[in-house]
């Protein structure tokens, strides 16, 4: 009888014991890894430091993110050894910093990723290249996109943490991919859906830190709720423009991986993003808001990617622009927000 | 030569002097008339009640609503005659709720507003009726739609008391009309765009209430950030959806008047909406949320009003279709948002 109550479950969840490199250990990796895990999946966690991976092995927590999460030990493997975790796994999810990307994967070998599938968990661009993380990846280990997905959503990991229901959004050339991905990830809390859009999502997710970076700045100069809606409204057109010349394709933006994503971090009081935009808003220097916070925001690194990729396009960014000026050629804020006041309707 | 220099400030705003009725003492109405009256328009200003006349006769403030405004009286008129207000003016704004709108205007004359252009601040339907204040007003006075107007954008009246940075938008067939106005509001914290749609944006600004009491119910029964950001995407749809059924024309949903009046309202802390549909999430019956906050959120009728035009559209409006069930078939909450979980994507 318990044989067969297992193969009916096998049947039910036919991908229930895939095994999944997950890379990183920061919050969203953490809560991506709680998901994985608890719907069945071996996941190897890849954590940098060794600290960490003792800790997690000893207390089943991790000591820096979500850390009130008691991780199944069973099915869960921290560990430093990046090549080991990688060469076990079906498939690789990449959850670590987009400043960190490069240098993490350059130490797996060319092939190493061969017959694995890749989903980026991360929000931002390769620093430098200003290309897509899915893009770097494809080139790096010489894999189609078919091969590649990426996961968005509007989701504060600490939600997830706390098992409130969350929306996610696997994007892949390869629908099979998607879908099989999504089935890994669907439980009581966790909707997951498909979409083709691989690009326009992950786009959207690196531009959407600028916005609440932006909007982080007008907070702190005192703009109110009226304008941040207005901030909001119109960044949802310039984000159009900007994915619409990259890559032109019928997408409803409103949906929850674009819209969604975009509203869960511009409205979120916990924004690293927002924080640190508000700082700036308020008077800090750059350098010094990056010290005070002791962290680096995301949306920082975006804008220079975005707008740096936008001098070929020409895209009518003005969010964008704004953000650059502030942040890189050390504009006062006040007077590149009142600039951005008049051209918003 | 103060002729002279008056003649020329006369060719600069030839609106200035315009004569304008403002009906109803809420805080909307306080802040149009603030707006409207500093720019340098005659406001007739209606007030149902005649202590709250007489205190701003006396003190030059509203009572009851932005009480920290001061109005000047050289161009601010309060008064209780309806008819003497409403006679003198060029403009008609209607700002009372919706509830109360047809009870008010039924005082007047039916050619009363003749020569006269209205515009409504309403964000609601006739109950009863379920037609928009705007369709009222054309039949009630046999007024063409190219004399009207609505007044709408992403507006809380506190910030407009702070002189905090806000984008108005008056939609009319009628482009002059729309333009003229626009000009009686633009100043030193208030862009004002014309636009000309005036269906869409008054159903918009209807339902976007709808939405805000939704979320209200969400959050009162634990839903988080996650799920308020997936409800706002979906809400989108719901709303494009219904719009298109009535009055299928090209419109850019992410624009101000529509998504940006939709967030101020959905995300704002301080919307009776939100408010009444938290307590109403929390457990408290329809009935006492109600007395609890001694007044009636527009959200509860607009429901009403929106749920009934579409049983002859046969929209899908999940949204709309939840907070129905719940506010006027007593349907649990829980069990509500639990079925819009499973439709959400």
């Amino acid at each position: 009888m318990t044989v067969l109550f297992y193969l009916i479950v096998q049947l039910l969840h036919p991908t229930e014991l895939e095994k999944i490199a997950m890379l990183g250990g920061g919050s969203w990796a953490t809560a991506l890894t709680k998901i994985l895990s608890e719907n069945g999946s071996r996941v190897g966690w890849w954590l940098r430091s060794k600290d960490d991976v003792q800790h997690l092995r000893s207390t089943r927590h991790n000591p820096r993110y979500l850390s009130s999460v008691a991780h199944d030990l069973t099915r869960v493997f921290p560990s430093t050894d990046l090549e080991e975790v990688v060469k076990e796994a079906d498939w690789l999810v990449l959850g670590v910093p987009a400043a960190f990307v490069q240098g993490v994967l350059e130490k797996l070998d060319r092939d190493a990723l061969r017959n694995k599938r890749v989903i980026s968990a991360i929000k931002g661009m390769i620093p430098g290249k200003n290309v897509l993380v899915t893009d770097y990846v494809a080139e790096r280990f010489r894999l189609p996109h078919t091969q590649i997905g990426v996961v968005a959503g509007p989701c504060h990991a600490e939600e997830v943490a706390l098992e409130k229901q969350s929306y996610l959004t696997i994007g892949s050339p390869d629908s099979v991919l998607a879908e099989d991905f999504c089935r890994l990830l669907r439980n009581r809390y966790v909707k997951a859906n498909p979409a083709q859009d691989l690009d326009g999502i992950e786009y959207f997710a690196v531009m959407k830190n600028i916005i609440a970076l932006t909007a982080g700045i007008a907070h702190g100069l005192g703009y109110g709720d009226n304008f941040q809606a207005v901030l909001v409204s119109n960044a949802v057109q310039e984000m159009r423009r900007f994915v619409h010349a990259l890559n032109p394709q019928p997408r409803d933006l409103s949906g929850s991986a674009y819209l969604g994503d975009l509203l869960v971090t511009a409205y979120s009081q916990f924004s690293r993003n927002r924080t640190f935009g508000s700082m700036v808003g308020r008077g800090y220097s750059v350098k010094s808001a990056q010290l005070e916070m002791n962290m680096i925001a995301e949306g920082y690194y975006a804008v220079k990617s975005i707008y740096e990729l936008n001098k070929k396009l020409q895209v009518a960014m003005p969010i964008t622009s704004a953000a650059y000026h502030i942040l890189y050629e050390k504009i006062a804020p006040a007077v590149e927000i009142e600039l951005l006041k008049e051209k918003f309707r």
